[in-house]
């Protein structure tokens, strides 16, 4: 099953694809909430789509992302080893390189990437999302899948000056409405156990700039959650960003970054595709 | 003016401090709604406070942080040049050093900080809170301190064998209820301009650990909110945790790390006193 959020009217609406058909779901509770309560699982939410269910125009709708205000939104850096080759990274590292995006960042799939205007140096990184689906604090690698609810896809779109000129990444990895989430969240039980073994390829104006697979995550999905719930209890909603492939603009001779009228898009086998176009600040 | 939140049954009730009485604000918004409404100006507040309301006993409540789930906490590392020095850092960073921090990691005054079973390196480090009381971006320095609503108090709890071992800081930043916050945000009128010039100490069971002045800022308020708000959009509720002096445990020999059973206080001049106490997570 496919979960994705959208704006109805002046609220956040929420909707599954079951089968190719969109429908809204009818709630008054959060994303994170219905998670929490397993409502997502196919006996339940056959109650709620009843046979005579109408359908929603999904290409219509404008999504956000698929949840709009996650509790906790971890990336991982130097997660790919010929990434951290071009990033002239040390493969060395014992641990993963874990920052943390806001919010504010967050933009959806359809909508539009912000070339700031402080900044041409916008760059595509195509990577996988983790969303938690069960609360837990010192997770064993061996339960983590447990703790997934789904997978879906980030364009985690970086200011590489920004990010190079300071101290650590942050600001780099926050200009607003920069990282792309979506289309939607598929449900683990559609994806391979730990999506391991998926093909991602990211897309600039069609032509593949990052093609790569999940099996080379140098840390995986028990893993990452394993450690980060060492200290970070985890919560449904919560979503892990697990890092980009090779291939990105910076490291390519001439440089390539995105510019307004682009398009960009980041594949994942068996989740889907998130696409957006590049915009200028305004 | 002080404002607070605490709680109250099963929700967060929000308060104010006024001439050394505390008054619970009856209302239904958020704190951030109504620090975008002005609504803690002297003339508004005096027309929800009564002569005779009622006030609270302060010292009876259990406060929460005064932003519960701030939209962003922006950290800042390496802003005071003796703890550059004690950390070993480089004090010719033209920018300085950003992090993140989780609402997950947040505790309140008079709460606990949590030593994790993981580490025994609990760190703690003072620090003046800028909070934003005006939605802002590319906001220019001359025009920055529009934009506060006031100023708190912190206590940047830190795993220091996380923060060392992995790259980044994160992890070490964002342990489960290691950072306080409080007791109260202190409106910015009645604090110098930038919360300049105030004492800054932070005592470990009544030895003082370390003594500062927030004049010694090497960044200072105004330039951070201008230089985050070249790529963020700054909202109210927002926080800037704007950097430790020297003195920190890490730094010392022997080294000083806190233990259950420890109180540690933060004090600011014209602002107040953090305490809190040091238990091991269970």
């Amino acid at each position: 099953m496919k979960v994705f959020s959208y704006k109805s009217e002046d609220k956040i609406g929420l909707g599954v694809l079951v089968e190719g058909k969109a429908y809204a779901v009818n709630t008054n509770q959060s994303l994170k909430e219905l998670i929490e309560k397993n409502y997502f699982d196919k006996d339940s939410i056959s109650k709620v789509l009843s046979p005579d269910s109408k359908p929603l125009d999904f290409d219509s709708l404008t999504l956000t992302p698929p949840v709009v205000n996650p509790g906790k939104i971890i990336c991982v850096g130097m997660n790919y080893a010929e990434h951290v080759a071009e990033a002239g990274g040390d493969n060395k590292e014992e641990y993963p390189t874990l920052f943390v995006r806001l919010s504010s960042s967050l933009t959806a799939h359809k909508g539009q990437i912000i070339r700031p205007s402080v900044s041409e140096q916008l760059d595509f990184e195509g990577e996988l999302v983790v969303v938690i689906g069960k609360k837990g604090k010192h997770i064993p690698k061996e339960k983590a899948l447990d703790h997934v609810f789904g997978y879906s896809i980030f364009n985690d779109a970086s200011i590489r000056d920004y990010q190079l000129k300071m101290p650590l990444l942050t600001m780099g990895k926050n200009f607003d409405r920069t990282g792309s989430f979506g289309p939607y969240i598929v449900t683990a039980d559609e994806i391979p156990d730990g999506a391991a073994n998926l093909k991602l390829e990211t897309r600039l104006n069609g032509q593949v700039v990052q093609s790569a697979n999940t099996k080379d995550l140098i840390f995986d999905v028990p893993y990452l959650i394993s450690l980060i719930s060492e200290g970070i209890t985890l919560e449904p909603g919560d979503i892990i960003v697990t890092g980009t492939p090779s291939g990105v603009g910076w490291g390519r001779k001439p440089q390539l970054w995105m510019k307004p009228g682009d398009t960009c898009e980041v594949e994942i086998e068996k989740i889907g595709v998130l696409e957006n176009n590049i915009t200028d600040e305004t």
